[in-house]
């Protein structure tokens, strides 16, 4: 879309008033945003058509996860006492993507404090189930075509999964890849930006725009063969037949495109990772948000006051069992990546589950985002509820350009009906 | 002195008027303050003498630099834009300190957003010189009795320099180990929160405030024999006469005191750290602080502003190169703590300098904080202008328990008379 608003094939405007239109049909029922204003994007992109300067992202809208500060909306963090808070400066992420020539639209919902307790927002494509969370509006609203592009995070799950369930591309980057000065704090070792997409290949651009200079690597991946292997991990049993399944058939499909494809067993030291990802967020949760703990206990979840306490409690010696546990999981992964480019792992249980007081299971995300991996997920397929299915690929820590370069050949492979 | 207000040996009222009262004498000339509110902290001095909780840190008053927030003073970072500035929440380092019962007293200088243009503050030791940056403040407080305790943080050198240039002992902890909420970001793979303090063994209680629970390991290294290795490195040669002469006659006296001591030969990769610093610091700011860049450009200073342009202009695979010699010379690092458990190297070049519009070279902690090694200065003589001189002990990554058993083993040997 940025390539086309830059080259003057469509307008900004054009875009923006299809996305207000949408937003005004739909966002009653599936509940995205905690703010926008749709005058002042117009009246933005009405400016960017007729602007001489053109950024990489000149005229895109653009959702921001409410975690995020822009100094043009409040930012709540998913929590009754700082609904409303306005924040006078943008984060990192905004501000670049604003001098890139992007418009944001608006804030998109959030759980509390990123963590458990959900939002307003429904899964557009059955609105009785769970859109996932916490980066629950953004990845609704890109996937019910409010808006192209949106700014999530993940500390277990929280980008992922609602990618996987509302059938939208994630991508989360290797942790520090991406300044979060102006995001919310949860988890320091853990915390890391991302992006929900329509399409994949925006990511590249973003992540651009966020780095600051073009990839050090050329990009050599996009062409097969490329190696890429099927992780099924210690949770493979925990999740669904469909995505068990879904795994399996992406698998076949890019072996019979080109890849050459293989397995690889799980190490024992993975199995001790969900519970180390546990440990450390918990124990880096009662840190970083000691402020609310104090002063506003009586309006905190259940939950978000079980994970303080809880992380208040964690001992210097389990916090770091946990991450001896991590670091030698990552020297395992390392060579892992000998004999594989990329790994193809399950996205999420399976389906979005119905209901809407909680958003699914973080457990095939947060072994991942312990080990500070880049991570994308594809969407491929529907469950048996008609709900969308995604597979989750994975590459060695700071590998993201090849990660997005497969990613791009997998999604062709798996998605585009013209080949 | 957490001890003896505890055990009521002495009260927190005694010690807090004892502080204002120096506050009074010296302020106008050290300038050590942005805020503070000496009839505020009195009150909860007193208050905490009359009641029964006793935290670790009961009734001690702290000083916090002035790119840490706190709700109850204004937060401004050493810039005209952000003065007065006031934040809704505390920093985490902060409302530890304060649930632990210690008493924030005021906001100290900090130089602009923590790097090179200086504040307002004098060296106590000759009003003429610099106390060094960027934590001027807290150092100065701390040299001058006005306070026994204040926070400080490290990107280069903005700890450790001011320590040793004020002749107060000085910690930077491991990167990562406190939290770093409410705390402004510069350059986040080196930003490090730390400590000053007039008596070493405050450092071990404050840390166990900040990381929430006990150390993981039994301290045995307060016992000799430590094996203490001294450490030239690639700028001993820059350095003063005098700086070359303290670490030398430190040695000698730690091998009399019985520490087993030797040296260390220079890897070839320790030469390109410091230049490695300066890139990931450039390229890490330029995203950091790019809404002040963007917003505040006419009242930035020119140094900060070339900084950050210098950093826009940082190409990826520069930044990756930075990013490859760190990490090899932190495995080199590594093995170089297979025969010592202690580095001892210079503080800083040598005394402070003359003059009050620059604070001092930043050459001895660059590579330091680039490895993310915990270092502690520990004052030792004085030079030719009767300034105080330093040694920097440097530890193993993660061995802070370690550093701060063995800092306090060799300041006794060094500085306490009374053995």
């Amino acid at each position: 879309m940025a390539f086309q608003i830059r080259t003057g094939k469509v307008t900004s405007e054009a875009i923006m008033l299809a996305c207000i239109e949408r937003i005004e049909q739909r966002e009653a029922d599936v509940g995205a945003f905690v703010h926008y204003d749709a005058n002042a994007a117009l009246a933005l992109a009405k400016q960017a058509d007729s602007s001489a300067a053109k950024g990489p992202l000149h005229g895109v809208p653009f959702a921001v996860k409410d975690i995020i500060d822009t100094d043009m909306f409040p930012t709540g963090w998913g929590t009754p006492f700082y609904d409303g808070y306005q924040p006078s400066r943008n984060a990192s992420c905004v501000e670049l993507f604003i001098r890139a020539g992007a418009i944001p639209f608006g804030k998109t919902v959030t759980t509390e404090f990123a963590y458990f307790k959900p939002g307003k927002t429904s899964n557009p494509h059955n609105l009785n189930h769970t859109p996932g969370g916490s980066s629950s509006g953004s990845a609704a609203a890109v996937a019910d075509n409010m808006l192209p592009f949106g700014f999530g995070s993940q500390t277990a799950a929280s980008l992922i999964r609602p990618a996987a369930y509302c059938g939208v591309a994630g991508y989360k980057a290797s942790h520090g890849s991406f300044d979060l000065q102006g995001v919310m704090s949860l988890s320091p070792s853990l915390d890391t930006l991302g992006f929900l997409a329509r399409d994949i290949e925006d990511f590249e651009l973003a992540r651009s725009v966020l780095c600051g200079s073009t990839p050090a690597k050329s990009i050599d991946l996009e062409a097969a063969p490329l190696r890429i292997s099927l992780f099924r991990g210690p949770h493979w049993h925990d999740g669904s037949l469909e995505m068990r399944d879904v795994c399996s058939r992406a698998m076949s499909e890019l072996k019979v495109a080109g890849a050459q494809t293989g397995e690889l067993a799980c190490p024992e030291v993975f199995k001790l990772l969900t519970e180390a990802q546990k440990t450390v967020m918990a124990y880096e949760v009662a840190h970083a948000r000691i402020y609310e703990y104090s002063h506003y206990k009586d309006q905190l979840s259940l939950q978000f006051k079980q994970l303080v306490e809880s992380g208040l409690a964690v001992s210097r010696s389990d916090f770091e069992s946990a991450c001896t546990a991590r670091d030698r999981a990552a020297r395992i992964l390392e060579t892992m990546f000998i004999d594989t480019d990329i790994i193809l792992t399950p996205a999420a249980p399976g389906e979005a589950p119905l209901g809407l007081d909680a958003t699914g299971d973080p457990l095939f995300s947060r072994g991942w985002n312990l080990l500070k991996v880049p991570c994308i997920s594809i969407p491929y397929g529907k469950g048996p509820n008609g709900l969308p299915l995604s597979v989750q690929l994975v590459a060695r820590m700071g590998a993201d350009d090849d990660l997005l370069a497969a990613a791009k050949w997998v999604d062709r492979q798996l998605n585009d009906l013209t080949i």
